[in-house]
């Protein structure tokens, strides 16, 4: 076996990254040199996990190889599966003595490359510390190991009468420690916020080796000097995060969602604003493209029935019973206002399970229809989010791109998915290419940014650049290299060193 | 005039600061060599802010030689008026340059010693920097200049139907940097949180002069690499703040404050669960002893008239009218159950007002009442608290103190303030110093932390070790060289370097 077979770079939509160094010769800027993992380095990794928790097998390697990016794929030398902190302390002391890359990875659901080992080295799996540790029914607290899956821990917090409002789609395969990295948040966010609202204490290792802890149970603190907030969303670069203390918050007593299917985006913005006036706070504002919803329709098994329409909002309300019940007569009538004729009303468990299902199964639907798809989580301010979308559809037409559109209408965070539909597309990659500048070049003018949630990774990362300045860069820079002075930790994402 | 005479450093409650260095001669490790304020450099701020906006005679500068903290004085050599991110950018350029401490300052209303021009050289004051730029009532955010005051801002929000939670005790003279730079918060965190939660975009000026912008108008996003969250909070470390965007929230219809006099703190704890296990999320939990309540009626204006009690409740609730209806027929009723003999409801403004005027008024009634004051801000796990609030009373018994307690039992947060009440009190100041840290200790082993909403500043420096390790102390000491390797803004807080 030779890293160089293993090393299988598949990155090729847009060409800007170009091919990895393996030993420091690449034109990145202060690129480290790195070692290889040698026999010797996978004798002490074994020492540390067991035998069993590292592999090196071709076949056993391959699924921590790509995260869900479409076509992103690099080899790690040797996956090592880790059972606690200490495993993990070891572990990064080992890798920063010895130069050797190492990539932490949750649920692997991401979709910016951020848990993909760019630059070879090791893949830190968190996939076996997954307990919930402490449900904490008096705080409202709960103590996680970063490997448990958001869903598992929903479910459980619920027989508690406790909720975790943040339900990123994946919810069913991603992890709380991949959430607390990319800061994640879901459909929740327009009324809970998202990841970072929740993570009020952290036990991390540093890339030296040493461990940290910030916050506890606490719901305020003025203590750690933003250690939570830094580690918190910096896509696993500064720290592998190895506990999680999250508030929650009490469990609503009922949630009802409305899918309002109308014509005319003009529509859509009314009934957003209209909410806005009527100072309701949904949980979620989803928004659906006609197209998107036919290709999910098409993929899922038993889909709920939908009148045909241009545009779908999907709205849900949770709370007090009462309050629930006078929110959606009021949203009733906003709807009913602006001419909308059917409002389908999911009220009991069945019928939203069966909505849900369907909003968050159209990332996998839309990945089956095409050959290939980009995926980008623009955010501008909502009030822009209609004119946006707008601008997409105006700018997929010159193009001739098929776009499916959905997302967090209510966060003005839209998810635009470029798809490619037929291998005889011509120069598609180099017409999304132009499409994606115009727009992000639109949403920056609107006052907004390349990712709302996703991250930068390594695939938005040529486009950083577009958002913030050299100086911004290099504070970024630096403080990376401050908390990474080899650069081991999750090398190649977000900037380059 | 020679520097000598006019830094005349006061502090001496606990000696565990010493004196500073003029000349970097200090034992601090690594401390910096700043150069005076020559007439020349006197000059060079004249040229970027104008004459009249440059200070530098006693009577002029004395107070900015303080804040709030009791018995705490150090004098800059110059204050200078900012009026925008231009001469931010200049003056801190300058500085860097000349290898000048500059230290910025909002309300002065701390009470950590954060504002305070500890290495002398230049207080950046943003008192002219106080407009509110633009109020987007579709976006519900708000536009501020540094030095809005957070009473002014609430009081325009209110106009257009909306509410800027985030209200500290001081909110009438406190300003938005200042918040922004300490992660301040107020009564209402219980339901809405501190300012960390409200910050979703910021202009700021590095040490090195440089301006970065982050965020936006925008309540997602995944694409600043923590800049926010590293400055919010960071007390004025790493970047002096020029432009806040803070998100806001639809103005609540309607609020209502109870006030519960009991006499066991068992009653309290008891009330507090079941407020939680009822579901109910009032916007505050605060807590008063009698002999604070005692002062602070002697000290105010036509007090509200309150039965003699050993402890006392505020709980406000907003929301919808029927909810906020609801809430307080549950909350009487948990009162009932607990035997409470009166439970007074302020339900109209003035009422409310009234109450407020007394919950905000305490710490100046306390200042009146002793000779000097030293107040904490501990926080531990909200379950704990009452236990807490009784380990202070043991500990300040054992040591023959007098305390004024009060402060936000919902947040696990409370204000220790330990009173000088006669000049004849034997070693008062060792008495204080012995009885902190053991409640400091005990704070811990509960899993709390020092500071809650007040920051380390410079009055907690010396205690930081006692809650960070040595590791997570380095850590942030690096992180704040990598922003400012000269180490000129506000030098001298949180941690030596």
């Amino acid at each position: 076996m030779t890293r160089g077979n293993r090393l299988s770079g598949v990155f090729g939509l847009f060409g800007v990254f170009g091919s990895f160094s393996l030993s420091g010769k690449s034109g990145e800027r202060g690129e480290m040199s790195y070692k290889r993992v040698t026999q010797k380095i996978i004798d002490k990794l074994e020492s540390i996990t067991g035998r069993e928790n590292v592999l090196t097998k071709e076949e056993d390697i391959e699924p921590y190889s790509h995260d869900e990016t479409p076509q992103l794929k690099f080899s790690p030398e040797v996956v090592v599966k880790v059972k606690d902190t200490s495993q993990v302390h070891q572990l990064l002391a080992l890798c920063n003595k010895e130069k050797i890359p190492i990539t932490p990875r949750g649920g692997g659901t991401g979709v910016t490359g951020g848990a993909v080992p760019v630059k070879g080295g090791v893949v830190l799996s968190f996939e076996k510390m997954n307990q919930i540790k402490d449900i904490d029914i008096e705080n409202q607290m709960v103590v996680v190991q970063p490997g448990v899956i958001n869903g598992n821990l929903q479910r459980e917090l619920e027989k508690e009468g406790l909720f975790y409002p943040v339900n990123p789609a994946s919810m069913d395969s991603c992890t709380i420690g991949g959430n607390v990295a990319e800061s994640s948040s879901g459909a929740n966010a327009v009324k809970y916020g998202g990841t970072k609202e929740y993570v009020c204490g952290i036990k991390a290792v540093l890339p030296s080796g040493e461990l940290i802890k910030a916050g506890g149970k606490l719901v305020k603190n003025a203590t750690d000097y933003r250690l939570i907030q830094l580690i918190t969303g910096s896509e696993g670069t500064l720290a592998a995060i190895t506990e999680i203390i999250l508030r929650t918050v009490p469990l609503p007593e009922t949630r009802v969602d409305l899918i309002v299917p109308v014509n005319k985006l003009s529509t859509v913005k009314n009934i957003i604003s209209k909410i806005w006036q009527e100072k309701i706070i949904p949980a979620s504002i989803e928004y659906i493209d006609e197209l998107t919803i036919k290709i999910t329709k098409d993929f899922v098994q038993q889909p709920p029935s939908l009148p045909v329409a241009h545009h779908y909002l999907l709205i849900g309300v949770d709370g007090k019973e009462e309050r629930v019940t006078k929110d959606i007569e009021i949203l009733g009538q906003i709807c009913m206002d602006e001419k909308v004729e059917d409002v389908l009303v999911a009220e009991d468990r069945p019928a939203r399970e069966k909505l849900w299902k369907l909003r968050q199964s159209i990332r996998d639907a839309l990945l089956k229809f095409s050959l290939t798809m980009v995926e980008e989580d623009i955010v501008v301010p909502r009030s822009k989010i209609t004119e946006f979308v707008e601008k997409i559809n105006q700018v997929c037409s010159e193009y001739s791109l098929t776009a499916g559109v959905f997302g967090h209408l209510g966060d003005g965070n839209v998810h635009l998915n470029l798809l490619k539909t037929s291998s005889c597309q011509d120069e598609w990659e180099k017409k999304v290419k132009k499409a994606l500048d115009k727009l992000f070049k639109i949403a920056i003018s609107m006052g907004g940014k390349i990712s709302g949630e996703h991250g930068i990774g390594l695939v938005k990362k040529a486009y950083l650049p577009l958002v913030m300045s050299p100086a911004e860069i290099d504070i970024i820079r630096k403080t990376k290299l401050t908390f990474d002075p080899n650069n081991i930790l999750n090398p190649g994402k977000i900037f380059d060193l």
